[in-house]
């Protein structure tokens, strides 16, 4: 695809739509849209606008369609597989200014949300209405909603509320070519035509630009118990995993930690913890509900499975702050351990009995190429965040040989029944390996259905496949 | 489009391909084929074919499509809006004898499962082993659980436990091409490119023939209780719905019959039931869980919701022979309806709080129209099926002018919020009317996505759109 560059005559034409405060063309300006949370990648936008309107989009996006000029749109840049990034320059629609929360329809327990809004904000407001919306990235406190749809992502409450899937009911879209849909209807059931809401969902802005999410909510639960067990191999672990929901609980938060994930947060955060000899994994378990003896009820089911597991230890938080030191080891330990080398981080998910495989077979890849890993992740979902550390590999092994060992860790995931990635995306970073579980018949599927959406092949290029 | 019909060579060719005992054709035994549930509509295939195997049904689509013969595919034939209607006579491929287990891997809590296993037989079988697969249409105890994915089928208990979208993870497909591919991964996560598996869902078997279903699955819950709660107005009822969630229950079911529904089955059926005067409509309400003190709890906010809106009466089922006995009344309604008369169903479907103003609109608008309808439905989902009973109308009147008032039921549907199907699907029923919710490029959308998939158009065609 021959993309055009950014003329005096096309950036008038921008100013004139957005108004001069919402547009950036200087490289000092540009600066920070030029990364997100991906490695030490960079690339320049050639100008970020900062629309308001739908119809500011729907404006941008017909020049940019009839002038091919690539536009990237862009969240809060939190990604983790490059999606957001200007790979071929071009227009950067930044959606911050879309950061309202339109309504909180208590009758229907909806909500209608512009895509800028942080999650965690949303998530708060919603909250004080005795409602839940569950949908919790390590990043919530800085993501927007509209990355999240965009990513499909996760969280730790997964495991039991289910992906974003289940919560985005309707999206108002501006399509590459500027007309604006909504992609269904705002109804807990749609059987009426193929579902664009969840083709749009994950679909990584190459599709279209969100501009309006209507999502379900639910009865917020007002009780909850977190335990952290601890274990002697990586595998005990793991393996209590799959039998915790095999004794009829599932717990709202399920999420396991290497040993390393933590020696690393307690020297980078300075968190006070009793890390004993002998313990390699942890997992972090919490339920909720309503009812304390319910509560109390699965907590000591989950004890006895992880008595089977040859568990050694379970600290039960005890107060709100206990609680919220524990989560804080687990969503820190990304930045943690990626604050202390280079790294890449891979987003492996496979069907949850297969993890113990799984982790195994990936420090054993490690050792065969010489890299460190740490690994963590929403267990209970069977999704392990594999965090590969440069640390003391060569810059040659870095640069050349890890990519096999890379696409050892994505086969030995495919033939344990799983896929790339489970709530990151595939961007720009793991498209390299999409063909090691899909076939020429998916990328034509996939690159049909694009053309459809984009047939100047003008949004987000260059990102999924 | 043209198609051809099947000579004797390319009979000869099916019947290689699937041997003599698995191919119909004669009107006489091809005549169980030639109508599902939908009205009195009757269409006949040229031929019927019962393959076994994924290759089989590759092979019969390659000929299909090399010789422009349209196809097909067949679930159970319980459809309602005539997806399963061979409208262009050709090929009817039947699934029925896809009708093995494959697997109920109690590791994972996932199953894989053939296309034309009897939705309640599946359900069952993974019952036994203490799992639930939730989704369970009204004919759960005949219809297959592929139809249940081609129409993204739903059922009493999708309010709690989320729609078959939310279990559905992964189908293997063979396309119109003949080529066969897994649409996703094993993984509870998914967020590795579009998500095809999503696309097939709910797509009435117009992209491809689902061979087979891998499924997530849950705990059983062991514990439910359930309540008939009954009110002098529609409206009323239909307000203690979103009251009942706004409370902070989510039921396991949540049921809405008008008065004239369980006439007709007391009528039609047999069922004692003292039915009094002055109530209108009723509210079937399931909890259920683990622990009785949770369920009765939710039982009395449930209570302290129905007092405040208006409820007369509120029967508790205290044996499971009364539990069936009121499942049995809200289930076979839709049979004992259409038994008496010729009739067309709906599938409206709108946000929950918006019940009350549908319900009154179709009254209104059947007085003007001059039709009967009884509706009931899945209220917790905002799900309402109409049903429209011919009765006293002139046969001009059907035929000429109910167009017109399903129309104004629609457009009031889509005015609150909603769209033409919750979960039946549009198939060739309610084709006509996509245009009241969808614009001209939804539908450049859907057809560009067919033609991607079924480059020949040979599969299932005049369906949807």
């Amino acid at each position: 695809m021959t993309y055009n560059k950014i003329t005096g005559d096309i950036l008038a034409q921008f100013t004139n739509i957005v108004g001069n405060d919402a547009i950036l063309t200087s490289p000092a300006e540009i600066a920070d849209y030029s990364h997100d949370e991906t490695e030490d990648l960079v690339y320049y936008p050639e100008v970020v606008v900062k629309p308001q309107t739908v119809e500011q989009v729907s404006q941008l996006m017909k020049i940019c369609n009839e002038q091919l000029i690539p536009v990237t749109p862009r969240g809060a840049g939190t990604g983790l597989a490059g999606g957001a990034l200007a790979v071929n320059g071009g227009l950067m629609i930044s959606m911050e200014r879309f950061n309202h929360i339109l309504d909180i329809d208590e009758q229907n327990l909806q909500a209608t949300v512009e895509p800028g809004v942080i999650t965690e904000l949303f998530m708060n407001a919603v909250a004080e209405k005795g409602l839940l919306y569950p949908v919790d990235p390590a990043s919530k406190g800085s993501c927007f909603i509209g990355g999240n749809v965009a990513n499909c992502s996760g969280g730790p409450r997964v495991v039991k509320y289910g992906t974003i899937r289940e919560y985005v009911l309707n999206l108002e879209v501006v399509l590459p070519t500027g007309e604006v849909i909504w992609t269904g209807a705002n109804t807990l059931k749609y059987a009426s035509g193929y579902n664009l809401t969840q083709l749009l969902i994950g679909s990584e802005g190459t599709l279209g630009i969100v501009t309006k999410i209507v999502t379900k909510l639910i009865p917020r639960p007002t009780l909850d118990a977190l335990m952290l067990a601890s274990f002697p191999s990586n595998e005990d672990a793991c393996a209590a995993v799959s039998a915790i929901f095999r004794a009829g609980v599932v717990p709202s938060g399920l999420e396991f930690m290497e040993r390393r994930g933590i020696e690393w947060v307690i020297e980078h955060d300075g968190i006070t913890f009793d890390l004993k000899d002998g313990i390699e994994a942890f997992l972090l378990i919490e339920a909720d509900g309503t009812n304390q003896e319910v509560i109390f009820a699965d907590c000591e089911k989950i004890n006895e499975v992880l008595e089977q597991h040859n568990c050694q230890d379970v600290l039960f938080a005890d107060t709100s702050a206990q609680k919220e030191e524990l989560w804080r080891i687990r969503r820190t330990m990304a930045v943690s351990v990626k604050s202390n080398s280079i790294y890449k981080e891979e987003d492996t998910v496979v069907p949850r009995a297969a993890l113990p495989k799984l982790i195994k077979g990936i420090k054993e890849i490690g050792a065969k190429y010489g890299f460190e890993s740490v690994c963590y992740g929403h267990a209970g979902d069977g999704n392990l965040h594999v965090n590969i550390i440069k640390a003391g590999m060569s810059d040659d092994d870095w640069n050349n040989k890890l990519k096999d060992g890379i696409t050892e860790v994505f086969e030995l995931t495919v033939a344990l029944g799983g896929t790339l990635s489970g709530e990151h995306g595939i961007g720009l970073v793991q498209k390299g390996f999409m063909h090691l579980k899909y076939t020429p018949i998916h990328f034509a599927i996939w690159k049909g259905i694009k053309a459809i959406f984009d047939p100047n092949g003008i949004l987000n290029p260059g990102k999924i496949f």
